[in-house]
């Protein structure tokens, strides 16, 4: 598990630039879709992506990473196909991971992100959820573009079909984490398989329908697919590690936020299911009230660090870092893309924000 | 306009003769999706479709009309097509109509639909939510099982492309109905415009993808598609009609629901267009009171009538019909298959429920 237990400062300058080649393509597509699909919703598209404010006034672009647009423009590129094939498809899949942060917001009643107010807070509830439905359609006919772009007509069908897989998945793993707020305890295999919707699925389905739009062959697609999946796998465990232990400066959320919100995150499932029963059934109490005071927090913190929680966290990152990898190790591919999802493996185990 | 004036009693017979015919089919294949997705979240779409209770006990079904389906097999058979070809098409187009209602019954803070509590009262906003979109993605990927009935890929996608049009046309038109609530004078241009998003659009569809699953030939897609949309407008000005002028017993709602709930729907559209300057200020400003009384909703009624706004409806909506008519009358089709059709529409425009 070499390249993915430490980013040196290559692997960082190699992430960098390949977040930077894609992204201002993506963005490109992104605002001609939203703009030029003439529906009356756009300004709250537009507000959502941080493009206006909340008076429909232009403000600097918020700098998202696009990362799964990234990714599924790399496999694309891995697989010997030309990015701007799968660009309907990147831009697709961004509509897609926003329209589920919309509709998160709503239902976890977060009045902000990435510093900025939600657009439920604005726009109210009915027009929130709309406008989410609304980013969603516009996600699946935006795919159906690949055909313009030179797809053959059942490789188009077969992109469709991964998105909305990974879409029913999403949507379970979205019902399963929602009833986990009034599950006391939680299993690790409860865990993962939410998170194998809830995260891994889209993440799985940009890098399958980059490589379907690159011209891979079935196998080559499944093992993208897979690597795409396990790579959601580390990158929600080590978001869940960034919600508790993470700089408020780099991440943007308070020191703990995911404990204040009794979220039943990798460490926090990972302690339940590890710990002595006394301080199992303390750290269980202590989240099973319907808010928790700093001292609270605090303990938690204290029974996290006695489970061995935080490292259990970055192993299991690490471990679904490398799987990833191993998914594609049988599949030919320019060394400087292996290299680039290998750095992209690294980072999502490493990434501070 | 004599096929649409008047619903002869054989006319009725007919239209209950197809509805019955397909009801049953559509039906299974529904649970069969429903039940075979494999979701964590399909008890709730089993409680919205009045399949089970809020405990999860099986119960006798309502008997919804399932419009939406019949219109589509009923195109696939008039372009003489098997039905069975569309079948995965009348399935996905039922479950995006039900996802809506899902939807809208979270923006309109309804308490009930049809006589039972609407899910979000029974499982909460997140749920409801998330239930709608895992739905609505449902509907997709059956909708792409019209390869495995036979359907070529570029017919597929072809299908595909209607329902994501119709969508993005239905969230579109849902944006300008949650708009209208603050918008003191509504146009019929504004009126119509709302409904060709947010009714025509999927019943459009329905009749455009029930050709194309038919073999038909993209003019005779594009009659069937207009028609349907002509057939929605019909369908929804006798909608408002119902919600003002209804017989309770027969709606399910109470006589003047829509007006109680100071709905901008055609009556009360035509009337703020038609009536003296007097009366009209009257109307408006009555609508704008945050809640009416009894006193309110009686003089709206008085003052709909005065404008004739009850038979301008009824004129409207037969309009409609007979233009949805017209919309197919190049298109060679099998009598029995256009009698339907015929008496589909007459239904639309006569229906008390």
């Amino acid at each position: 598990m070499s390249e993915t237990s430490a980013l040196p400062a290559a692997g960082a300058a190699r992430v960098a630039a390949l977040l930077t080649r894609y992204r201002e393509r993506v963005l490109a597509a992104l605002r001609e879709t939203v703009d030029g699909a003439g529906v009356g919703y756009a300004g709250y598209m537009r507000y959502h992506f941080g493009w206006q404010d909340a008076a429909g006034n232009p403000i600097a672009e918020a700098a998202g990473k696009m990362l799964r647009p990234a990714l599924c423009l790399l496999c694309c590129e891995a697989v010997g196909g030309d990015a701007a094939r799968a660009l309907p498809a990147a831009v697709a899949l961004e509509l897609v991971h926003n329209f589920t942060l919309i509709h998160d917001d709503i239902e976890d009643s977060s009045d902000t992100r990435h510093g900025r107010t939600t657009l439920w807070r604005v726009a109210g509830i009915p027009q929130a959820i709309n406008t989410g439905d609304g980013m969603f359609v516009l996600a699946h006919r935006t795919l159906l573009r690949l055909a313009d772009a030179g797809v053959a007509a059942d490789r188009v069908l077969d992109a469709v079909r991964a998105l909305d897989d990974a879409c029913v998945g999403l949507c379970d793993g979205q019902h399963a984490d929602i009833g986990f707020e009034g599950t006391a305890h939680v299993t690790l295999e409860q865990y993962e398989a939410m998170v194998a919707g809830k995260t891994a699925a889209l993440l799985g389905a940009s890098a399958a329908v980059g490589a379907i739009a690159g011209g891979a062959e079935a196998r080559a697609v499944d093992a993208f697919g897979a690597c795409g999946r396990r790579l959601g796998m580390a990158f929600q465990v080590q978001d869940d590690v960034l919600g508790i232990w993470g700089d408020a400066g780099t991440t943007g959320k308070p020191v703990a936020d995911d404990i204040r919100s009794r979220k039943k995150s990798f460490p926090v499932v990972y302690a339940l299911g590890s710990l002595p029963t006394a301080e199992r059934e303390r750290l269980r109490t202590v989240y099973e009230q319907p808010s928790l005071g700093e001292d609270d927090v605090a303990l938690v913190l204290r029974l996290l660090e006695a489970a061995g929680a935080r490292d259990a966290s970055a192993q299991a990152a690490k471990r679904w870092a490398a799987a990833a990898l191993d998914a594609v190790r049988e599949v030919e591919m320019h060394p400087d893309r292996r290299a680039d999802i290998e750095a992209l493996a690294a980072f999502f185990v490493d990434r501070s924000a």
